[in-house]
């Protein structure tokens, strides 16, 4: 792929200065790029760099002023910084999308079927009747198990592992490692202190336009679903326990978990490392801080809440802080004590 | 597979209404079945399409008056949800039992040794001298490395890594993305601040009936055995250190985490993100709360703790719930700071 | 490989007793050893075994004094036990420096760079312009994505992830299901209560002699790089979000999790389960007790915190053992309540 000053400049909005017919292939660092690759200046210290770079096309700030003569065509934008970014973004995205075909080997079940513009990385497997819509592409090593249907334009990482059943919509990202239908955690005590497995025959559904990191692990439901409503965005490592909901455009930082059937509302904030129990359910539009403990259902939407056991933001603020001045409080308590004992005794002495 | 109503009767202890001989072969819901499917009617609010299922045999509850001729055969339960749901669980686990031969292309070295009715999937590896029982499943890109033992009945979920000399009892299930037998995290301080590797050499013991969720971690030990004890159940993201025993029908909640060298009894129960340091021991029946963090062993049987440090449950709670009050507390120790402060006062003025 | 007592005498700076040249190839316990094979007897209980064993060389403490003839060629050491470990560490090594080539089947790709004595194990996959140094040793089923380089002498376990772009040092060993630059979790809110991704083009730099275990998460930096810091070494199932910075030697227990764009120091040791907030820093030295979760930057070296909020380790420590007294401050508090009010109600009635 090829581009001209003029075509990158219609990409990022900006203006031609020098020879717009000047083509780049690739990136580079402005201290070190060469013909045909495109670089920026966004940082002052750099200029002098601008005058000796063999860069054919540089992005510039707008307000810079030239104190020499330039050989490379320039791209004046606001920001060059970012509108660099924007293009390595906008060229990434080209990329991924051009990947297509199948690399070989991979394992591609006969009952599977695919739509347009399917990418089947080197080892993946697609197992009995999975259907893959159009634009996926499935990096290598990924496993999606039997019966699992995957919407358009989704992007499943390296190594994701996707059992039997389960179902993706449009748009979905999942990063590399995580794992999608385990069984939930179900075992039925029994009288001789052993545990007896609860079969967990339901499923994970995955809305549209939702965005998983890595190394997560979503059970499937012991009976119907677990569901990722669309639009929630799901950090590294996190927990999401066996008939989970999670609401529409919730977001859950890394290392959280959630227990068994607890329900989350909608565009609810989940910090780093919070814990939620089990079979409660959090009113949308809630904020959860890092590492607090949910033992009880939030029903006020919009509730902020923080601490082991979590409560209400403001009072757990102010009782941290109290905490922190126990050995005050209590110094100040022993002075009381003193001084009370000291009032009795005087008042026995009357 | 097909069965006839009259063997799903059989299963499920149920009883024929209608053609014993009806046969079905898949599963479906009543609103939607075809002929030679299986469906259940638990909630009175689909009655109706009992009525016009095209389903083949339909599983009902007892108690239910049929108002209307049905032309599927009907077996009658105490619980029609319940007895589908193992039903479908049964039939799953016999399609696993079914799961045999290899997949190609996996990877087998000509030292492994194997039982009857093993299953190896599509880029799975098993190493040199490796020996796996009967009726083994192992999922497609699991890694089995060399020398490692694995009893019957055992299920190795997709993308398991089961690391040189581990040794897996009889019927355990690994979910995907485990890892069993990586380096334990042994670093040895130097004069010069940086760290020496202490070589691992030991390994993991898994014993018979454990369970172990999805992207797990349970070292391997230094020297010795890093040990999970028959029956113990342990769920997601839980993080198992160098020379850990973890023991009989033990039972550990998601993203939990045991440091090295630590000793879990019998029958303990911890809950989800709770963590335990290094080089200390847990009695039987121990329960710890979730997010508790246990820095000290605990010696007595069935004692329950919570917090981080925890302690007993009980007196925890009492003193989570006086930490809310600390503004109240705080309130009450100012008034009578003002009183004393006053009666002081008054006292001088005598 | 074969070994003689006399250069296992070299190798653990031992003494040779009986025949040098007696040959061993393999490992064995005392008490089950075959010729051939290389024993140990470290614990007075099982020095019968050392009369009787078919092991062809044991390795003994110094001051064992033997009661009866020995047939094995002994090999005395100070410690018996330690001598054992560090040949047995050795011979791990040795075996892993003896991997080298392509098991079959790999996927390379053509423009893909390696040195010498580098081993691909069977289904990794090694992407565009990937540069591999010599000695580097890719498991099975790991992922090295596009324009990836790894340094000399690096070992990369079963399963791991490189997402395309970053850069490893030399000396870097990452454990399986380890996921290094998968993107940051940059999501900009949207009018509409939906949130918008913000592409992650930097990517992740892992400097030299670093270690990273089982099933970590690195994540790539917006723009520019996530760096780990040579010789620190990180747990399993740490969370490393975009733009962090882990200093040179620090150390990271598992299950922490380190927040977007915190520059953490050298030589700072973190326990496990602890969170760091994002944009702050930590001083070189400090030490972050398990489960603390840090919101504030640490700007004096060689500071210990603990808590959640994290504080000052010994205030903390005070307040902690005072939180468990509330109970008993609540006592003390009520009953001078009644005191002064005893004495108010005095002097009113006075």
């Amino acid at each position: 792929m090829q581009f001209s000053a003029a075509q990158i400049a219609v990409l990022i909005n900006g203006k031609v200065e020098g020879d717009p017919q000047k083509l780049v292939g690739s990136f580079g660092k402005i201290e070190e790029a060469a013909a045909g690759q495109l670089a920026f200046l966004a940082n002052p210290k750099y200029e002098d760099y601008l005058y000796t770079t063999a860069a054919s096309v540089v992005i510039i700030n707008d307000n810079l002023e030239l104190r020499q003569p330039v050989s490379a065509a320039l791209v004046r934008v606001p920001d060059a910084y970012s509108a660099f970014a924007t293009l390595l973004s906008k060229y990434q995205e080209l990329k991924t999308q051009q990947l297509t075909g199948r690399q070989d080997p991979s394992y591609v079940s006969d009952s599977a079927t695919m739509g347009e513009g399917v990418f089947i990385g080197a080892f993946a497997y697609i197992g009995e009747q999975v259907k893959i819509g159009n634009q996926v592409k499935i990096f290598p090593n990924a496993f999606i198990g039997n019966n699992v249907v995957i919407g358009d334009n989704c992007i499943i990482h390296p190594g994701v592992r996707i059992y039997h059943d389960c179902r993706i919509g449009r748009g979905v990202t999942i990063h590399a490692g995580s794992v999608i239908g385990s069984d939930g955690f179900g075992f039925a005590p029994q009288a001789d202190g052993s545990f007896k497995k609860v079969p967990q025959i339901g499923n994970v559904v995955v809305e549209d336009g939702v965005e998983i990191g890595a190394n997560a692990t979503i059970d499937r439901a012991t009976i119907g679903s677990t569901i990722i409503r669309s639009g929630a965005k799901l950090d590294n490592l996190i927990q999401v326990a066996h008939n989970v909901e999670v609401g529409h455009n919730t977001v859950i930082a890394a290392q959280a978990g959630v227990s068994g059937s607890t329900k989350i509302g909608s565009n609810v904030m989940i910090g780093g490392q919070a814990g939620i129990v089990g079979h409660i359910s959090i009113a949308d539009g809630s904020k959860i801080n890092a590492q607090s403990g949910v033992s009880k259902s939030i029903k006020t939407p919009n509730t902020a809440v923080t601490g082991s056991p979590a409560f209400d933001y403001t009072s757990a603020l102010r009782s941290q802080a109290l905490s922190r001045n126990l050995p005050d409080m209590e110094k100040r308590l022993k002075e009381l004590e003193q001084l009370v004992k000291q009032l009795l005794a005087e008042r026995i002495n009357l």
